[in-house]
This record gives C-alpha cells, structure tokens and sequence, in this order.
C-alpha cells in the first residue's frame, strides 16, 4: 500500500538568502522529497506561505508520514494548523522533525518539554554515531558517519527521556548531542533528527537521505487496536454500594 | 529543609453540592492538605477562585510540590497560569495531578497526548495493586489496598509510556487502569494518581494519604546540574572548514 | 522474504496427561503452529525431547522468530542451549515467551530479574485490555478480549520496566496483570505473553491466534547497522598527554 | 540512618604493576572509599582475594549499596558469589558498576546483554557531559567535566535502553559513549558509571567522586510495598468455570 509522505518546508532562508536558494533551488523540501523517492511512495511538499500552511485537514488526512523543517518562523506557524498536526499524530501520522524543527509549536506540544539545547554557527564537523544498531532506522548504515560542516547542537537537550536513543553526534568543537530519539504520542510515531542546516548541503547526503528514508518506514501509522473513550456500562455485575 | 506543599483544587462541587459540601466541609484541598501534615514540610492550599487562582509568581517560586485537583472546571483555568506552572515544572516542581486533574491543562501539556480514558459513574469497588513494589511512591503499602467505591476509569489511558508504572486498578465493573504514573519533563517530577472523585470520602483513607504524602517525598526537587542553553564557542580548536 | 519461525514446546504435559493430549493432539506447538499459517511464512516446530531440544545451531541460525512455551520443564533445558538462544536474540532474532514461558533460562537471562508472580489454579475469567492500541501487535483486535477460563497470574510482576506495555489482564478473582510486555536485547525483540495454560483451549482462540500472528510480523529480525566491538584506532588526532 | 557502602575491587593491578601501585598504594577500593567519606556511611571494601571474595551472605545482608570495580579477573569471580550478588540487587541493595565492572557477571547478568563497547588504550582526553542535568547523580555538577587522560570507550554500548541517559562522553579521537546510565531490577538501583582505567589518577578527581557519592545517595534501598509471590486464593467470588 502507498505511504504517503508530506514534506513541510517554512521555505524562509531560501527565499530570502541568496546562498540557500542557489544550494537549494528546489527548497530544502524539494531537497528532502527528492531523496525519498521510491516505489510505493506518494511524496507532497507543502510550504508556510501556502494557504494552511499547505496543510489543510484533507492534506493531513491523506498524511501517513509528516518530515518538517523549520528554524526562523517557528513562530509564524498558526496556532491552529500546529493543533491539527498534534491532532493527527495522536491518531497515527508519523512525525519527523529535522533540525530546528525541534522547536516548532507541533513538536514542542508533542513533547511537553522546553526541547532547548546549546549550539554554535560557524561550520564544524559532525560525526554521528549508531547507539541503537538494532533500529530499523539505523538500516543500512555503517557505525558512523560524518557531516563534514553543519551548525553544532549540544546536550543537554531538554526533550523526555526517549523511547530509544538510535544517533548521538560528536562535534568537532568538543560537545556531543543525542542526535536521533524515537518517541510514541497516541498512535503516532517521532523521529527527531539533529542535522540539517540551511546553508550546507546536508540534505542531498546519502547517508542522511537513508535515514529519512528509514524513518519514514517506520513512522508510517499501523491498524492497531480499537480505542472506546466514553462512558461505559459495566461488563460485570455490580454489588450495590 | 522544609518542604512546600501546595494544594489546589478547582474547589466547585464543594460550594454548589451540598452532598459534597458535608463530605469535604474544608473543601477537596482541605482534606488532602489535613494528609499531608508533617514535620518538615509547609503546607498551604491555593483555588481557583482566588486571583490568579490562587498561583502567582511568587507562590509558585516558593512551592516544591504542587499538588492539583480539578474536574468540570478544567477550562476555566487560565492558559497564563497553566503555562506558569508547566515552567515550574521545567525548572523541577514537583506536579502530582489527582483524578481529573489528568485533565487539566497544566498535566496534557507537559505530556503531549490527549490523557483520554473510559469511565462509568456510579460507584463501585476499586483494588489498586502495587505493580512496583520497589518505588518509593508504595513505601508502607500492602500490596494492594480497596476503595469501597468509586467512579471508574478504564484503558486504554493515552499518556505516554510512563518511566515507571507503580499502581494498577482492578474495577469491580471489569477494567483496569494504570492509576500510578511517573514521569519527568524537564527537572520536575510528575505523579499522576487516579483515585478521588468528590462524592466519596477516598481523600479520607489511610492508604491514599500514604501514597501522596510518599509522592511529595518523591516529587520534591533536587539539586541538579548546571544547564546552558545559548550559543556557546568551542571548547576545542576547529579547522578552518 | 520468508520469516522462518520455530515454535518449541517442552511437550510434557501432552505426553503425561491424558485430557491435555486429548485437547493438544499435535501438541501445544502443534495448536500455536497451526494458528501462525500464513503465506510467507516458514514454520517449524521443536521441542525439549528432541536432541539439542530440537534447537541445534543451524536451526537457530536459520529461525527469525521464536516462539517458547514450558511450564513444569524449565530447569530440564541445557544451559547451552539457553545460552544459545540468548546469543541468537542479541544477534536479532524474536523472542515471545508464552505463559509460564516467562520461567525459562533464556527469559530470565534476557530479563536479569526473578520474573515472579503471584498465581492461582482452578480456572477463571481472564479479560485482557489493549493498554497501546497503538501497538503494531494489537492490530486488529478490538479494545478487548475474554479467556474464558485459565490460570490467574497476578501482580507485582517482577521485570524490568517494559519498553512497552500492550495488554493488561482483568482476572475473575480480583487481581490484574501486564499481559504483553516489549522488549529489546541487542538487536533481538522479545513480547512476553501470558495466556496459555495447558488445560485450557487457549491457543485455538482467535485472539490469541491474532496476537501471536502480530507478535512474529513485530519481531521479526530487520537490517540495522554495523556493529564494531574491538579496539580501535583513533580517527582524530590525539595530542600527546 | 546509617549507609552501608562496601566498595569491592578485583585488586590485581594493583598487586602486579608497580606504576598501579604507586598510583593507587591503598588499592582503587581504597581510593574510592576515601573519596566516599561523609558522616552517616559506614564504608567497607572487599577485593577478589578474600574469602568468598569478602562478599559472604552477611556482608552482602548488611550492604546498601555495592560499588564494584573490576577489569583483567571478571571471570575469576565464582558463579556463586556473582549470583548472591545479583539476588541483593533484586532485593534493593544499590549497585555501582564502575568502568570493566561493565563486564561483570553481576552486571551482565543484570542487563541481559553482552554489554560490548569498542575501545582504546594509550590515554587521551574524555569530556563527560550531563544530558540530565535534573538527576540527583548529576547534583552540583557544571554542564561537563573533562578527564585529562584516560582509556576510551566508545559506542555501540550493547545494553538495554536505560531508564535515564545521565551522562554522555566526548572523546578526544572521535567517539562517544553513554557514561552514565541507570537501571532498576527488581528493587534495586543500578548505575554504571564508564570513568576509572586503573593507570590514571581518575578516582582522586573531585567531580568522580561527587559522582559516586551523589550515586550511592540514589541508590540506596527505600522501603517499597509487601509483595506476595506464591499461590493464592480468590479475592472476589468465582463463578463455577
């Protein structure tokens, strides 16, 4: 069965800076829909400057997997569309948020935690580590691999203790991040994933390509069980009290 | 050190509801806070009624342990101080929301899920077992106790996977519910315990006093670490990249 | 690709007792064998009498998932058989310990706790709650299921704090217990699940068939990434010191 | 009330190496008992050599808290007094796993995994960072400390997802490791804490030893709930089955 994905860009920096719209003149969601290309995928972007954000009810309804990028207009984001986001999470969509995206009002919400860090510009190197070899987001990779130049993220990142913790990066510059963490809220799963900034080629990386790929698979939602919330009669007999 | 207690309550059915009126006379807060006497702690009541329900700046700054009642007026309190006590949380609060306090807006934000349950009104027998008897939330417990009757509340329970599951319930009527749940967001502790609706006396009984004067215990905050969260230089010299 | 599962049993009871051969006619492995017929799927079976308790090492090379079921004949599995089902679950393969499968070497190595309960014969209702009906191996179930009659375990449960907790048992006589219980060692996935009792047509009803059909798509081995465990040279320059 | 610490150390390096020695002229165990001293500990060691290793039953009885450093001789350790170990852990007695102790049979048997590492010798510079800087192990710490020389541990750790990630380490030649993480089986508290290679003078540094007597304060036994394991009879009425 298709999954259908959905790439949300707040598409600023490219617009506005010169340099991101040369290295990615697709924005970096077309960036990002480019490398998950394959066969039973339907892949959409949607931007902030679009009517809904792009994200309508019917968009998100049709979404079986969310991947967002978002840095300088987090705020800009409408109370609204980040309600109806958490609201789709809850009941299945998988949920990807790439880089600053850790600060966006649907994360934030899903996590209940401030999800601050320390972090430096600048261009340093990032090699990021394997934790968890036996995640199926980690499919396919090697132990390790490098970011050659990114902006660094360093602990202590103010996120809930994670399901599983798959990635933790080592920065040039001597600090360290937890880099990938898995989470469940409702029936939906989040994969946050540390790199990403705007002004490095970061997104057309193949090893980053194949675990947003692999996150993907596994974010995509699953039947499940039914859940009845409401109140119910009793299934046993009840003594008067 | 003296510990802070804080109790608060939506305090509604004690004014409008003369059955729960003769019940808790000194209100849901009054009979709780009656629980929690004991050397070395400061105990003190706060309502949604007073200004600011009763939570200012400085009443939060001061309270170590907030402990949170509510029920029909969840959405009555304010998303100012809602918001002010999520950020006491952050900063190490302990937050032990009581029965529909698992409504509240204080608890769904700092889990991020919708909190919903099954319920049946009407009263029937709850046994609350011990599912960890090594947490210090059960010290002095058996390993189970009996609330003669109370309202139901039923699984699926939509929180997240908690740190430690303490208290289960099994309903007469033929449920079960995790009833004792740990979390932490940021440096606070969270214990969210199901029983106490406001027509029964459950406030009142030896093993419920137990388990939140033990919560209190848990909850209270410790020392920590230091945190920086701003952009930092490197500790270590960086190549030119 | 095909998932090889091999269901053991230590086929004791079938062997002694005349009313569990007459309801087991092929065996407990037989009845959950059968229950596990699905297209893509190899299965075999194995049991404790067989040379190497029909677990030599190419078999556990070749089996992706495995099903166990013992009760009375425990302590009768070979310490090097256990440890080579131990070893193969930290290499990937699934592990689901069924009923009082929670007893054996390889569960209890897996677990490092006593995996204690408390119990009761006889026969009783059991109700079995989707606590995460989110959970890929609820799929399809409703929001709960009835055995009819079986062995009561109950709380406290002595495991470590689960990655996830799918199912909670409502028993007749008043107890309850973490019925479906996830996790991880090594890259092997491992769901514990309670029903089962010998005496009892368990493993011809549907929901069960349900669960364990969902419990082997779930635990089945997946790629991960590379593993180096060895000494290694450094891939930054190290200053003398 | 009193703390009962006993500090046990295989003691081999220190016997057969004179650069250890002269490091170390009272043993690790007797340079971690210093660094333990603190009105209200009664502070013991025990090494390898003793008779039943210095941990017969009443030593273990009395203790609270077990710190246990270990290398070159983990398997000399008899079966017996690995198990008695692990059987006061599940009791409550604390136990802190310090660098090798890593690979301890109390401490594999514990975890269920083969708790592998990568890692390398020569000495180079290790920065320890608190990820949660709320834990009390993490009480009155800066955001990091560094080790100025030291052996290296590195990523994948093969153990089970820890309950909370309190420290994760930047190593000078490229890679990371969770330092410091911690576990609950059965009653007891586990930490395992990475620091401490036999040839640097790392159990003197001021910041270790705060961590070790921040984790002997967490781990010490609380009091907990009664749990009955064994058969028992019927709370509520069973129907005839």
């Amino acid at each position: 069965m298709a999954v259908t994905v959905t790439v949300w860009n707040e598409n600023v920096h490219e617009r506005e800076d010169d340099d991101v719209r040369e290295l990615y003149p697709d924005g970096i969601h077309g960036a990002i829909a480019e490398g998950l290309e394959a066969p039973g995928r339907d892949i959409r972007t949607a931007t902030l400057q679009e009517p809904s954000h792009g994200l309508p009810e019917d968009v998100l309804a049709e979404t079986d997997v969310l991947i967002w990028w978002s840095h300088c207009a987090n705020d800009e984001v409408s109370d609204d569309v980040a309600s109806r986001v958490v609201d789709r999470v809850h009941e299945g969509m998988g949920f990807v948020p790439v880089h600053s995206g850790k600060n966006s009002k649907p994360f934030t919400r899903l996590m209940g935690t401030t999800c601050n860090i320390k972090y430096r510009h600048g261009g340093e190197k990032e090699r990021i580590w394997v934790a968890d070899p036996g995640h199926p987001i980690a499919d396919g990779l090697e132990e390790s691999f490098e970011i050659p130049s990114t902006e660094m993220y360093g602990e202590p990142y103010d996120v809930p203790e994670p399901d599983r913790t798959v990635f933790i990066s080592w920065f040039e510059g001597g600090e360290v991040f937890r880099s990938g963490l898995c989470y469940r809220r409702g029936r939906g799963r989040i994969f946050a994933f540390r790199p990403g900034h705007e002004i490095y080629p970061i997104f057309y990386q193949d090893e980053v390509r194949q675990v947003l790929s692999n996150a993907v698979d596994w974010a995509a939602p699953t039947t499940g069980a039914e859940a009845v919330w409401e109140e119910v009669d009793p299934i046993e007999p009840l003594e008067d009290t």
